[in-house]
């Protein structure tokens, strides 16, 4: 059967993250609701990253076999048509059959957004974390140097799924702030649950003076999960970018 | 009795409008309940600019009295701690006993944005006009320079609101292009009603080559309402500051 691939963008602060659950809204329910009306069929879509409640995604990607062929663009603009105004298809296309988002994604690109003015910005509220206190950017962008590299992440996860190793490699983490707004850019081959948000927690703590990129090392190096940092909210997360 | 000045930035997604009315939400109706509750008495706000629903600010400006003198940054802290998530109080501080906020207005920035981009960026949907088809910026700033000075903008308002002249100067109208997001900043001694909606919208008619600056012109000169374009929707207008 053709294998298409979806890139699309959505605002998570309406849903329960992309995963189907039985009793809550999420983005895969809407977006297997849209494509039965367009197929006839009932369709399932896989995901490349399974974004929390409130995380939200500019390129997230999905892929998904149907029998008929639908050009990319018409997909698009048909799928557009019919999905809530929070969920948009950037691109839309047909790849090859064995195509799967979720296995063959090399990488992804997320940011976090904080907001670091005098006063919460009203139209970024669902979109970064707001925290008005003083950071110390130097010292957190020299913790996040640390980051950098292939490391054993078991520190700054979250309980949950089960994965066979704990060891990523994170390419590049910059910091850099726009006005009020500080954004966190994490490039890796691939994530731990919640762990972006583990280490946004770690550096906010570095910043603010409360954790010394020293404690940090230790509990990247030995993996001391006291040393690391709370998990910041999931709606300053937004999937980027997935790589492949 | 004391007088406060109060500048909020709203989400004006939820609300109808600025102004109070009976059977719809406003944001005058969310700030004067949050100042009852923290002074418990009955307080009437009065506002620079009364924004339409789902027009935005980033600087409105009202002004109201009461007995208590609260000290401006408790004021503010204290009513953004009431307030919900999508009204926001920027700046709060005792005025002149004579100063209203209307009345002594000396001007107003506003700005229009329009999603020119692809696919609608989620993240814009309550924030732009969403026009995906070409615009001829050179030809749109263009004519804007047209409305710059003092015109009679009988042609560029909606039927409405009576008023003594439509005489009205504008200081300055820039159009500024940033990836998908265009943004039209209007800045002027004052505004009829719905005036910056319809000059937008007859400006993306000049964009889509669908009107002729000298159209434009005539309309401006003349008083011709048909050469004017329609009005831009609510959701892309933002009244970014009042000018004292």
């Amino acid at each position: 059967m053709p294998t298409f691939k979806l890139v699309i963008s959505y605002d998570g602060t309406g849903y329960h993250g992309f995963q189907y659950q039985e009793n809550a809204y999420t983005v895969q329910e809407a977006l297997e609701k849209a494509l039965l009306k367009l197929y006839g069929e009932k369709i399932r879509v896989g995901a490349a990253g399974r974004t929390d409640a409130g995380v939200h995604a500019r390129g997230q990607v999905v892929s998904f076999r149907a029998s008929d062929r639908i050009p990319g663009d018409r997909l698009k603009q048909a799928l557009n048509g019919i999905l809530p105004r929070d969920i948009v298809i950037v691109e839309a296309g047909e790849v090859a059959e064995d195509f799967r988002s979720r296995r063959d994604a090399k990488g992804k690109v997320y940011t976090y957004s904080i907001d670091n003015g005098p006063y919460p910005d009203v139209f970024l509220r669902n979109y970064s974390w707001y925290l008005p206190c003083r950071l110390d950017l130097a010292r957190m962008r020299e913790t996040a140097a640390y980051f950098v590299g292939e490391h054993d992440f078991k520190a700054f996860q979250a309980a949950g799924s089960p994965v066979k190793t704990t060891v990523r490699t994170i390419y590049s983490l910059t910091i850099t702030k726009n006005n009020h707004l500080i954004v966190l850019r994490f490039e890796g081959n691939g994530f731990l649950y919640k762990m972006v948000r583990t280490i946004t927690g770690t550096l906010v703590k570095v910043g603010q003076g409360k954790r010394s990129p020293g404690e940090v090392l230790e509990a990247l190096r030995n993996g001391v999960r006291r040393y690391a940092g709370p998990t910041a909210p999931a709606k300053g997360l937004c999937l980027e970018k997935v790589l492949y």
